[in-house]
């Protein structure tokens, strides 16, 4: 079994995305995160889901988060407007999370060292030219591998 | 909106369960983790699915996983027997992942606040015994933003 048996397409978004639509991708599907692609459709990173709370909550509620619970509920629900008109760019982390790369040869064991080597649960497949193909989930690996 | 609208079942495991039964829980779920209770029926901490792959990866791959393409493919396929009478206090990391704990009454922003905060896409709920009621996702708590 290969890298090809296993890959799944996965959702991108653009480094200049609007973040808003990174937090609807993620509403919407259950992922650990997205691809980031740079302007030429090669993967650059990994946008986890926390950072984009991060760039949504004001940062004395980061701090502690039990000051969050006296604002009032209203005005708690509506938070996200904080990810108005703010891009991918802006949410991802000074250091930028590792997006283990391969090609779609790469054997089952080759997929699980690059997921256990970097802790990321996505490997992101990629051509001779270095555009996204799809990806491989942990989930899917183990789901596999299980099942055989 | 409240923790306990947001709330759902979230597997567990306990340290000593075998780590195999952990990977199951994981192929069969598109879960983060898994959240570690104690004998009390407390959490502990939270297992992320790619520990469970350092623990069945041989070392000399995680090193370089480009060498695990030599492996022939029939032993590739078959590195989960690593995992074999081993548990889930083996597949450990050294510094556990700090997993927030809530209670039922906190806020959206409470819980977008502790996600951030400790990077972690899961909140797990606890009663006044400090026992797991539930927990709290990232996706569920977008979704239900999102959606209003």
């Amino acid at each position: 079994m290969r890298a090809r048996d296993l890959l799944a397409d996965f959702p991108t978004v653009g480094l200049d995305s609007p973040v808003i639509d990174a937090a609807r991708l993620l509403a919407d599907q259950d992922l650990p995160g997205l691809i980031v692609v740079g302007d030429e459709g090669s993967p650059v990173t990994i946008l986890p889901g926390t950072e984009v709370l991060r760039l949504a909550v004001p940062a004395y509620c980061q701090d502690d988060p039990a000051l969050a619970r006296v604002v009032d509920e209203a005005h708690a629900d509506a938070f996200l407007h904080g990810l108005d008109g703010r891009t991918v760019r802006e949410a991802l982390p000074r250091q930028r999370r590792e997006l283990p790369l391969t090609d779609p040869d790469a054997t089952v064991l080759e997929l699980a060292a690059l997921m256990a080597r970097t802790r990321s649960p996505l490997v992101a497949v990629v051509g001779d030219d270095r555009r996204l193909i799809g990806a491989v989930t942990l989930q899917a690996l183990l789901d596999r591998l299980l099942t055989r």
